[in-house]
């Protein structure tokens, strides 16, 4: 099968690999959307020193499951990335995503959705409602992971939240925190990226609307860059809470007292419940039209890469043709 | 009255400066305890750009007041140490203690308690059982600041507890979590940290204990110094919880996509409830006698503060002879 590898010197080539099949009691799964996200970006600048095939956002078909997982075969899915041995400590206190064995769909020490098929356990498939397009459910994945952050913060209607960057991530958690009954404000550096927050019915403004300094109980780091954590730490309220989002490769300078002096928390966040995120896409509650930059081949992958550093969600359709 | 000032240039000396009076609605309290905190050593290298009196830690008497406070005339406190205005948007939401033009003493805009006299609000005081000596009541700023751990995390019977830094603070901290029902590890790197942590009933390790890693819900780091951040970061587990105490000078690296892949939750956690110090200490539920290294008049402050770099709590005795 045609698959796009990062190699140990870190390059991105399209290659031929094997197809996985389901003799490791996984099902194999033709991928026919998978979007590039954040992260992406970041293996290729070295995080997590990852070898393989990456992506980790994506759509297909059981094509092929183990005996006892037959029933999956010809159901269109989304996945959970992350798959835990269920037995170590981490597992069993934190639960099987933070598992100290864990392989993780195209980040860690497993193939991920760049190519056209990939292999994951049944359980940790989600079946999709005919009525959700492709280029729709490519979301679910970074949907849930928005949904995560009211998972772990307390929201009301009188919590006044700021979500910081209004690029893939960003505009989705503000749809979230929304859906919650609040209206986070979105703080983006890019016009373009305002311009669609407005579009969705947010209010918004630069990084450097220095008047929102301190006024905010709940401000979300969706930057994806390493500059992220700064702006949050300018716009959260004396003891509130800055929640994480983006994992930037390499380290950050953050003064540490000002956290001690405001009595700031600053909550890690990362994958969340798929469920949630297909009803509130399926309801259009999280509308993501106004999100998709575009839909390439795997051939094209070098424009892809190059437009998702700067756009929005791109998507890639390893399978479709086929 | 002679006052230990630190100028412009950072410099610390013994000055002759006004006494403070009460003509200011505040009471006039004669120090007879002031103790160093490792705050007031990273004033000294440039934290918070004071300039004035430094000393938060104190035990006094009241010998002047206003005529609406007179019946604290002559009573032993200690004293909050933040005045806020009660008014601004912080005051509303987060308290007076995180006031956005407030005064500290000691450490932002206010002299503090290394010198013969100081002024505070009588708001802020607390009266001293007699029962409670000077070299005891002077440790009630930071086990109030010890206890306020508690307030923000919920610790219980089974919560997995390390303290990372065997210090002034760091033993009070690990009573304070004792006190809660569980037996936190004391994590240091000096023997004799170690071994006063020892003579207190705590087990204790070093910094470099690897098999300790991801191992604790709640590590909380009072170790004063810019990397004890990393050592707590090795020795939470993942979704657990890091306090932060210390108040350095300076900016840390910290990656922060550790933070996010493990969901780390980061506290940041300043001064806290007096009157349950007081309880604490009066009772000897937290025993302080193996953490006063030594006691000085003001004029052997150089002496005094070159003992508190590396040893435990080092008091001055501002007023005591007079």
């Amino acid at each position: 099968m045609r698959a796009l590898v990062i190699d140990r010197t870190g390059a991105l080539s399209l290659r031929d690999r094997h197809k996985p099949d389901a003799t490791r009691k996984e099902c194999v799964i033709r991928v026919t959307a998978a979007g590039i996200c954040g992260t992406d970006l970041e293996l290729l600048r070295g995080y997590a020193g990852f070898e393989g095939i990456p992506g980790h956002e994506f759509v297909g078909i059981v094509e092929d499951a183990p005996a006892e997982d037959r029933r999956w075969i010809g159901r269109r899915v989304v996945g959970e990335i992350t798959v835990g041995c269920g037995q170590c400590a981490a597992c069993r206190t934190a639960g099987r995503g933070h598992c100290d064995v864990r392989t993780v769909v195209g980040i860690r020490s497993r193939d991920g959705a760049f190519a056209e098929y990939l292999s994951l356990p049944a359980s940790n498939l989600h079946a999709l409602p005919e009525s959700l397009p492709d280029d729709t459910a490519v979301f679910v994945e970074p949907t849930a992971a928005a949904c995560r952050v009211v998972e772990q913060v307390e929201i009301d209607s009188h919590t006044r939240t700021a979500v910081v960057g209004a690029g893939r991530l960003g505009l989705l958690v503000a749809q979230v925190l929304r859906d919650c009954g609040v209206r986070p404000l979105v703080v983006g550096r890019g016009e373009r990226g305002r311009s669609i927050a407005t579009s969705l019915g947010f209010d918004t403004a630069t990084t450097d609307a220095s008047a929102l300094s301190r006024a905010f109980d709940v401000v979300v780091d969706a930057t994806g860059n390493p500059h992220g954590f700064a702006a949050c730490a300018r716009l959260v309220r004396p003891r509130g809470t800055i929640v994480l989002k983006s994992t930037v490769h390499g380290e950050t300078q953050v003064k540490l007292a000002n956290l001690v002096v405001d009595e700031i928390t600053v909550v890690g966040s990362r994958c969340g419940p798929f469920d949630r995120a297909i009803e509130l896409l399926d309801s259009g509650r999280v509308d993501v039209t106004p999100l998709v930059e575009s839909i390439y081949p795997l051939e094209q992958f070098r424009e892809a890469f190059r437009t998702a550093e700067h756009g929005l969600k791109v998507i890639f359709a390893p399978a479709q043709l086929d």
